[in-house]
């Protein structure tokens, strides 16, 4: 079997994307995470351009690296200088990491318009580098820039730089398609053209500028590369780097090429999804394989089918990277998707029955004010609870009052003033919080506290707003979904309103509702 | 030059995707809009499947188009009985489309499987259905559905399939990759084995599961075919479907293909801000060519290059599909961004201008906090200003207080009561609002208008909020976005807190003295 080396490049390429900036401590927890997955390459950064990249690479000479080997980037040594004096070059070997990737010109436009050197002298620059690195033991990669625009202006000289890289000592040469505006065809080409001249591993390294990275990548394997570079999720610079999450998942299970174990692959998921949190980046919910969309059925027809046969509409067994199906309960899912929903909930619901018809028509109108509770299976669950008439109120709202207020430029602060009643006695309570939302759930949970102590065992673990008519500005209807969790489970809720507290009370209360039910506290 | 016709589905198969749920009305807009984009089809639903599909044809029939075929979609007829006698195929007719798309199975596993019938009446189910709506005197396209796969499984088969529906008068055949699974070069050997076979026109039909549907699209034409399918901004079931955008873009920028005109591709990224703000959908910001990343320049070293020559790390003209250049603000983009956008705003401000390295220091730690000034430039704009002791206050704020009360299950009220004084008068006012921060907007409105009366002239157009740790729930420090405009300009602002209602102050206060500024008020 063909086997494939993953080079990761999410801390230093991924780290240029917008709206990612990392912490040395977050760097830390990825590449740890990389290295449990068995990514071969875990590029660190640039310990030449900013301190933070310096202390990451000194940090992780103290923790226990198991499967993945820490490359160090920089570029060649600048022009008119030794490779020794270049204090660049001399960051690397600072940084103790045992593989080097030094990027260089292959692009005589870029030699002449933005280094402004001569062509020989650029050449000199990637031997005098290569060399200078080599001799201090270290592994070199020669990542060559800009490779696929610099072969169709010059191929002489392009070839030219990355047999000098190779002569010097270079262990791979990685040909970078660095503005992403390559086509598929123009990569298998130059990558079958390149591949006898280099007898080291051949690296490929998209960006997705032409939306075709994912496919690029896999283009140039079959064409004969031997290392992938990417980045998990694919953030980058722009429209960002090749995602190695389904580059792994189609080289393992398309193409049949090594790179990752089977047992490993199944944590796809979770990585992807553990990146995402770190980089602070939502969530893609189409990301292809890992995407919580990814196996989710929403069409009745498509639904049917995939009783009868997964392969019918999956175009791969979602459990070998750790995800699963999902039925979508929406307007178009229909009562097969409603059906199964309350299956899984163990309620008898039958196709014909007329009830599950009142409740597709509830979830119709209520879809169309905005809720959507694809994304709030609790809410979903409580509202067929109550449709179907298993379920009691816990408590009655007489009302309450959230008072913000902010004098000159002082902290603002914020107060909750709750009225309800709940087992026969009525419960009078306020409590402040870091803002309405939070005031409204301190004093919410102190009322029912003494009633219901298993509230406290859970918690609630993420607050999402979406503007849902954005034209209205602050007046716009806003969708709440709060996450909560216990020891055991996760679940979300959802709340839709033109005011955001309303919204998030509706979102609060079913939150709590859904808990005190699964505990049985109602009985 | 080779010309390509576009087919667009963002109407049926986009409104599949999670989240997407057209009204009439919206289906309309986007109609519209891709036929002023100059889409040479648009499949606008399933007349057959729900009342909204049937009502939208209904009402286009009454709309000017000028350059798109309308396309209504159904499937083969039910087994075992006549054309005629078929519901859906009867309320195509009714819908009054020009252009007919139906699909039909061509994969042995789904007619055994799903269909549960035999091969041939399968086989007859096509040539019936095609020859009943063309006999009707309406263009057919045949969909064949999962035809990579079926191609796989049992090629004979498949290709009797598409043969029947050209022999009964299909028009065009499209190759659907209904599961999204192929990969590029299965793609290119597939229809490169079809295309001598058809002699009507070849369309091509990906969804995005291996994260290649764009690729497997643009090397699908390369292999002969002369129709693409696709939506806007890939909305689809799943991973979505090949996206038309950066399709288009390609076929006309990097591989020299006829198919909207020059002056069309200029609307390219206003057509995908349109498409997603009537699906509701965040729109991407790393969209391949028309995402406001898509020429974003963040890196330090990236900003000097592209300043020196465009295509240094530029793959295409941004202006070509109607983007531009950013030149991001952040501590990677260091003093050379900061420089820039301060001539920008035509303030003198030099690379080595101590002032430069303070504002540096100064956004550095307000982006530590969570700020992030690249989406929000005014506010950047201020923080500059402020700075550079360009400004002075427009008014003080005493203090303001915001009360919601709530009373059983009674509508929710927001009230905010404002003091502040502005050239020298103190104003003491109130006003309600949708929720506590509508409220306070139009509180502090009230109270500033008679003094700036161009306040008028603005409203805010969007309104953002993020949270930024979620694991601290609805305690989470939130960021808040507010985008407004007046006649001339649009721009974002932005404030961070753990109060949510004190970040919409920040981010509000910040709207306001933009507008002044530029106006003129402060003088």
């Amino acid at each position: 079997m063909k086997e494939v080396k993953l080079y990761d490049t999410t801390l230093r390429d991924g780290a240029q994307g917008e709206g990612i900036s990392y912490s040395v401590m977050d760097k830390i927890r990825i590449a740890q995470e990389l290295d449990s997955l068995g990514i071969h390459y875990i590029e660190g950064g640039w310990p030449g351009s900013n301190p933070k990249d310096m202390e990451f690479f000194l940090a992780m000479g103290r923790k226990r690296i198991n499967n993945s080997a820490l490359v160090a980037f920089s570029m060649t040594r600048r022009p008119g200088i030794s490779a020794a004096q270049d204090h660049n070059l001399k960051a690397l070997i600072k940084s103790q990491a045992p593989v080097i990737a030094i990027v260089g010109k292959t692009w005589d436009l870029h030699v002449r318009e933005v280094i402004r050197c001569s062509l020989k002298e650029n050449l000199s620059m990637i031997e005098d580098t290569v060399r200078f690195l080599v001799s201090k033991g270290l592994a070199v990669f020669y990542d060559a820039e800009h490779f696929f625009d610099a072969y169709k202006a010059n191929p002489q000289y392009s070839l030219k730089c990355i047999r000098t890289a190779e002569k010097a000592g270079a262990s791979a040469i990685c040909l970078c398609d660095t503005n992403g505006g390559s086509l598929p065809s123009e990569v298998a080409h130059t990558v079958r053209k390149i591949r006898p001249h280099v007898k080291a591993m051949l690296g490929i390294h998209c960006h997705n500028d032409a939306d075709v990275a994912v496919a690029n990548t896999l283009i140039a394997v079959e064409a004969g590369a031997d290392m992938v570079q990417g980045t998990i999720n694919g953030y980058g610079e722009r429209c960002g780097n090749a995602d190695l999450v389904p580059i792994i998942a189609n080289l393992k299970i398309k193409m049949g090429i090594d790179c990752i174990s089977d047992e490993k692959l199944k944590e796809l998921v979770k990585v992807s999804h553990f990146v995402s949190e770190v980089s602070n980046m939502k969530q893609r919910s189409d990301q292809p394989y890992t995407g919580v969309s990814a196996f989710a059925h929403k069409g009745g027809m498509h639904i049917n089918a995939v009783m009868k046969n997964p392969r019918a509409y999956e175009h791969a067994n979602p459990e070998l990277v750790g995800n699963h199906r999902r039925i979508l309960v929406s307007e178009l899912g229909g009562r097969t998707g409603i059906m199964l929903r309350a299956k899984a909930m163990e309620l008898d619901l039958g196709k014909d029955d007329p009830k599950t018809k009142k409740i597709l028509k509830l979830i119709q109108a209520l879809e169309h004010k905005g809720y959507h509770f694809e994304a709030a299976e609790a809410s979903f669950e409580l509202l067929m609870k109550k449709a179907l008439k298993k379920y009691g109120r816990f408590f009655e709202l007489e009302g309450f009052r959230v008072v913000i207020e902010k004098l000159s430029d002082k902290k603002i602060t914020s107060e909750a003033i709750i009225k309800l009643s709940v087992k026969g006695a009525k419960e009078h309570t306020a409590a402040e919080g870091d803002g309405p939302v939070n005031a409204l759930d301190n004093a919410l949970r102190k009322a029912l506290k003494d009633f219901y102590p298993t509230l406290s065992k859970m918690h609630l673990s993420d607050f999402k707003v979406r503007v849902l008519d954005e034209k209205a500005g602050t007046a716009a209807r806003v969708r709440v979904l709060i996450q909560s969790q216990d020891e055991d489970e996760t679940w979300n809720t959802i709340g839709v309103s033109e005011n955001l507290i309303e919204a998030s009370w509706q979102a609060l209360v079913d939150s709590i509702e859904y808990k005190l039910l699964k505990d049985g506290a109602g009985k």
